[in-house]
C-alpha cells in the first residue's frame, strides 16, 4: 500500500464509537485541508484516501491522521486488468476504497464538505449520527409518521403492526447537506442562489419498494451487509456520463436491500456543503444521464431479483445481467457497465476472500 | 338540518384561504370551548359538528362561529336505514360530516387539540398549512431526499427524473401532534410520561405502495378527489372494536390513492394534543384490532384494484368485496364491515347526487 502513515494522536476522545470497525473513505484531487475542521470527530478513525487524477501529484494530509492513500498507479497495481471497473477522473473512484477496507463500516465524505451546525449552534458530529443510524434498526415494511421510532422520545404510533416493530437491519445511512443542496445542472442553472437552510430534525427509513436519489457526499454503510452493491459505476474519463455514480449505486443498492429485507435510512446528519460545482461542466457530464434516467428508474422500479439470490454478490450479478439485457438496448454504454459490474464483484471477492468464502459457503 | 346558525363575525381575516371551499368537521360529546383558541384561524370557515352520544344533550358552541350541528337523531332522519353505517359512541361518527359537506375540502380535528407553537414561539395556523399541502402537488412515484420539493427554498435533488417533477394531485394532508403522541394502549402503558416535543419541519409524500397509520385527529383532504374513501368504519357501540376508525380509512384511502395516482402527505402542521385518553379503556377498544391488524396490513399491502375502477366509488366497492372475501374469514365483523362499506357508498351517492352522476358519466 502506498503512503500508509499511522500517527497516534494524543487528542483522541476516550471512546469514539466503532473506532476500530469503521473506515472513512475520501476521494480527492487536492490537499486535504478540510480535515482540519473534522479533526475532533475523524482523528480517532482510519482514513482511506483515494487520489483521483494525476498519480504523480502529492496530496497533503494534515498531521495526526491515520491513513492509507491509493493513487491510480496503486489501483492498477492491486487490481491488474480488473482496475478497468474503477472510474478515473470522477469521484466514482471512491468505491475502490470500499473494496480495500477491512472494516465492517464505511463512512464516505467529499472534501468540500464541512462541519455543519445544528439549530442550537452546536457542531454536528456527522459520523456519530451515521453510526447511530446504522446501529439501530430500520422500518422498511411500514411507515411510521413520527419518523424514527427507535429514537429517544419517539416510538411506533397507533396502528403500527406489533410484528413489524423489531424492524430490519440497517445497511445504509444517507445524510443530507446544508448550504449548497445537491441539485442537478438544470436546477443549479435555474436557481443559482438557492441555499438549503432548513434543518429537518428527522431520520427516516426509505420504504421498501421506493427508490431514492442517493448522494455520495455524506454517506455511511455496513460493508458486511451491503458492501458489494456499493459500486459507483463507470463515470468520468472515457465514459459518456458523469455525476450518476452515487445514483447508480443507490438504485442498485436499494433494489438489493429490498430483496434481502435490509433497511436504508435518510435524513440526519447534515454536513455543510461549501461550494457548488460548475453547472456548465455538470450539464455536460449529466446530459445523457438526464435522458437515460427516464428509462433507468422504471427499469429499477420493475427489477426483481430471483429468490435463490441470497447474497449481495448474487443479487448484484443478477442485476448486472438485467442491466445488460434491458438497458443495453438504450445504449452500448450499459453493456460496458454490466461487464464492469461483473468485474467489480470479481475484484471484490478477490480482495475480500473471507467474505466471498462465507458467501459461497452460505449458498451451498 | 338541526342547529344551523350563521353569525358573520367582524374579526374575520381579510383573505382566508379557501374560505368558501372548506368545511371543518368536528366530532364531539362536549361543549366546544376548545374553539376559543382556534378562533383567529377557524372563524372564517363553516363548521360541521357531529354530536356523538346522547342526542338530547346540548352542545355549546362559542359565539361567532358559523356552524351546522348533527346529532344521532339527525343522522337517523337524514340517512334512514342507511344510518347503520355511521358509528355511534365513537369518533368514527365524524365521517357523517364528510358526507353532508358540500365543499371541495374538509379539515377534521379533535376537540382535545389546541394550537401548537413552532420553534420560534409563533402560533401554528394548522389549517393554513393543510391547505398549502393540499393545493401543491405530491410526489408519490419517487422519493425526494430534501422532502417537499415544492416548498420555498427546496427543489428536486439530483437524480430525480424530470418526467416526474410535475407530481400528482394531493388528496390527503395528514398532520402531526406535539405533546401527547398518538400511541396505542400498550405503548401508552409502557411509556406513560412520553411527550412529543420534537418539531420536525417537513412535509413529505407517503410513497406509492407504502401504507401508513393515518390518524384522524388533525387531517385534511380533498373531498372531490377522495371523499368517498374516507369512511371511518364501524366502531364503538355494538361493535367489537374501537380506535381503528381512522386507521381503516387510511388503509382504504391509501390503496385507492395509489390506484388512482393521487398523493398523500404527512408531516406539518402540528397541533397541540392536550390529553392522553385512558390506556385501560383504549386497550379494551383496541384489543381485537391489535391482533387483526397483523392480517389487515398484509391484506391491504397485497390488495389490487381492477384497472376498470376509475372512480373512488368503484374502487371502494371493489375493496369492500375483497374485505368480505378475505378478511371475512378472520371474523364475521368484517362481513358486517364490508356491508357497511357498501351502504356508505350508497348513502354518499344519495347525498351527493351531482358527484355520483359525474362519476357514473365518467364511467360510461
Amino acid at each position: 500500500m502506498a503512503g500508509t502513515v499511522t500517527v497516534p494522536s494524543p487528542s483522541v476522545p476516550s471512546t469514539p464509537l466503532l473506532k476500530d470497525e469503521l473506515d472513512i473513505v475520501i476521494p480527492t484531487i487536492r490537499n486535504l485541508d478540510f480535515l482540519e475542521m473534522w479533526r475532533p470527530f475523524f482523528q480517532p478513525y482510519h482514513l482511506i484516501i483515494v487520489q483521483d487524477g494525476d498519480p504523480t501529484k502529492t496530496i497533503r494530509v494534515p498531521e495526526g491522521f491515520d491513513y492509507e492513500l491509493y493513487n491510480r498507479n496503486d489501483i492498477n497495481r492491486i487490481l491488474g486488468p480488473k482496475a478497468s471497473c474503477i472510474s478515473f477522473k470522477d469521484s466514482a473512484c471512491r468505491c475502490f476504497g470500499y473494496m480495500v477496507s477491512k472494516k465492517k463500516y464505511v463512512f464516505t465524505i467529499d472534501d468540500d464538505c464541512f462541519v455543519a451546525k445544528d439549530p442550537s449552534g452546536k457542531d454536528i458530529n456527522a459520523l456519530e449520527q451515521h453510526i447511530k443510524n446504522l446501529l439501530s434498526p430500520s422500518t422498511p415494511f411500514f411507515f411510521n409518521t413520527l419518523y424514527d421510532p427507535y429514537r429517544e422520545g419517539a416510538d411506533f404510533v397507533r396502528g403500527y403492526p406489533f410484528s413489524l416493530r423489531e424492524g430490519a437491519k440497517t445497511a445504509v445511512s444517507h445524510g443530507l447537506w446544508l448550504n449548497i443542496p445537491d441539485y442537478d445542472a438544470p436546477t443549479q442553472m435555474v436557481k443559482p442562489r438557492e441555499r438549503n437552510s432548513r434543518y429537518v430534525d428527522a431520520v427516516m427509513t426509505v420504504p421498501k419498494g421506493t427508490l431514492f436519489p442517493m448522494c455520495g457526499m455524506n454517506l455511511a454503510f455496513d460493508r458486511d451487509l451491503i458492501g458489494p452493491a456499493m459500486y459507483f459505476g463507470l463515470m468520468g474519463d472515457g465514459q459518456p456520463i458523469g455525476r450518476y455514480d452515487d445514483m447508480w449505486a443507490g438504485w442498485c443498492m436499494k433494489v438489493i436491500c429490498d430483496h434481502l429485507s435490509l433497511g436504508v435510512k435518510t435524513g440526519l446528519p447534515y454536513i455543510w456543503h461549501s461550494k457548488a460545482s460548475n453547472p456548465f461542466v455538470n450539464l455536460k457530464k449529466e446530459y445523457k444521464g438526464i435522458f437515460w434516467q427516464e428509462d433507468i428508474i422504471p427499469f429499477f422500479q420493475n427489477a426483481t431479483i430471483p429468490k435463490e439470490c441470497d447474497t449481495v454478490q448474487k443479487c448484484y450479478l443478477s442485476l448486472a445481467e438485467q442491466v445488460r439485457e434491458k438497458l443495453g438496448k438504450i445504449d452500448p454504454y450499459f453493456v460496458k457497465l454490466a461487464d464492469a459490474m461483473v468485474t467489480w464483484i470479481e475484484a471484490w471477492d478477490e480482495l475480500n476472500p473471507s467474505t466471498a468464502a462465507v458467501e459461497n459457503g452460505k449458498a451451498k
